[in-house]
């Protein structure tokens, strides 16, 4: 199933993407695509309706963030073994976590807002995993259990303020609309295994990242079960799985995003973002 | 006003705490403390109430945390000069900005469990600043226009998780229960000057901390106009801006909590927490 929100921001109502493409009205069924909602059996429930006696929907509405409510927006850092050469850092022994603020929430095709006086706003295509089960304590071979599904992240990243402003990376992280989330949720059934999935970003046309979550240095399983040791995961909070190679960061010499810059990218099975960056007075 | 939220976890009804300490019943005047409620028109509004119309609230029911829906729970490190020379590290330049998060937050006087694995968990007495309406990009002469008021905060941490296992604070500050806010959120007309707020924390009876927010190095305005640039402040977000000497890192040899140990802390015109530490299987 390919869940999605749809409307104007803030006011988005939750729909599915049906198997020719068309988006279905959902708002009689559930109230929103986020907490409850993402609980197994009411994925099932879900699951279980013909999408044909949905409600197509008219036009082209704007999608919003595919999630609802995110509690926690918890991303792995250097979790790809192609980017953590490419930045020049070793491999870490364990996941590095931090968070993102979940005020950075956007929609995928949403503009993204380059802050004020950034010169080093980057791009980070980002596996994310959407918790459907609350998870404490979790071992690995049980962790997929807590999945909802997948989407694709833009883990927008501004590199002087998450590195040259006074340690730790939220700071960088966090700016509004710097987490362009969707256009789908994508479910765990149909997705399969997590670990083989292309994935790619463009800028103005050009291909920037092109990788694949093989080279994720911690799986799903692995990421849930760690996380869990530390702190509880409930229905709705995302992890963002960290980005393969290819950031503007790591170019030489390094490229950042300006006003009028475009950037697309997708995830295998998890659809395409398509984001304008623009300036803000 | 004093402003709780009381019952059963997470069916926490709103109230306030009259001049006699008479913990009194709002209910009827609005669906909880946070967000909306929070803006200032919306306490304009109960404080134009006579408390003693409202409902007297029977026995000591459990205080939950006096903020419903935090949306972001933003720390700030090192931002006491005498803290800084204790931890041993330079006064930061600017502000060190990490978050912690939001399924931490537990009531005032909830017992906090102490994680698997844990031989670090210590204690930070902090002042927390409540935010009533969203700030971006506000200078520090305007930003005190976006305070609802202030807390006590227990910014719990696990020093292990958050300095020895690899990277970024986070893991080290958000373990469930991490994060008691309360009593009362005391609105900001009442706190007055929150540079000049003694503030203390015990351990079984035995002072730890006894310091005071004139030592801040960078006081509410500051912080709030500077997080504002990175980031929107909405209503509900809290910061906890610091804390004094005494924690147990800090101490020769160092000193951590076990079960069954007390802690109480208190600040100011912002009242008393009391947590008993316990184990957890």
């Amino acid at each position: 199933m390919k869940l999605v929100r749809f409307g104007a921001p803030g006011a988005e109502k939750p729909g599915l993407i049906d198997d020719n493409g068309v988006l279905r009205d959902l708002s009689a069924q559930v109230a929103d695509i986020g907490g409850a909602a993402l609980a197994p059996a009411a994925l099932d429930a879900l699951r279980a309706l013909d999408p044909a006696s949905l409600p197509a929907v008219a036009g082209s509405p704007r999608l919003g963030p595919c999630v609802a409510g995110v509690g926690k927006f918890i991303c792995i850092g250097l979790n790809f073994s192609d980017h953590a050469a490419e930045a020049g850092v070793e491999v870490p022994s364990e996941p590095i976590v931090f968070m993102k603020a979940t005020s950075a929430i956007s929609g995928p095709h949403d503009e993204v807002r380059i802050p004020r006086g950034s010169q080093k706003t980057d791009w980070e295509v980002e596996l994310g995993i959407v918790i459907g089960r609350t998870a404490s304590y979790v071992e690995e071979a049980r962790a997929l259990d807590h999945v909802a599904g997948y989407c694709v992240i833009n883990d927008v990243s501004e590199r002087a303020f998450q590195l040259e402003r006074q340690g730790q990376w939220t700071k960088g992280k966090s700016c509004d609309t710097f987490g362009p989330i969707g256009p789908w949720l994508v479910t765990a059934d149909e997705v399969g295994d997590p670990h083989d999935l292309g994935m790619w970003l463009k800028v103005n046309g050009q291909t920037m990242q092109n990788g694949s979550t093989r080279t994720m240095i911690f799986g799903v399983p692995h990421l849930i079960s760690y996380l869990s040791q530390f702190m509880s995961l409930h229905p709705g909070d995302i992890i963002s799985a960290g980005t393969p190679p290819g950031v503007g960061l790591g170019l030489k010499p390094p490229r950042y995003l300006k006003a009028n810059d475009v950037v697309e990218l997708g995830i295998e099975k998890l659809g395409v973002q398509r984001q304008t960056f623009v300036g803000q007075g």
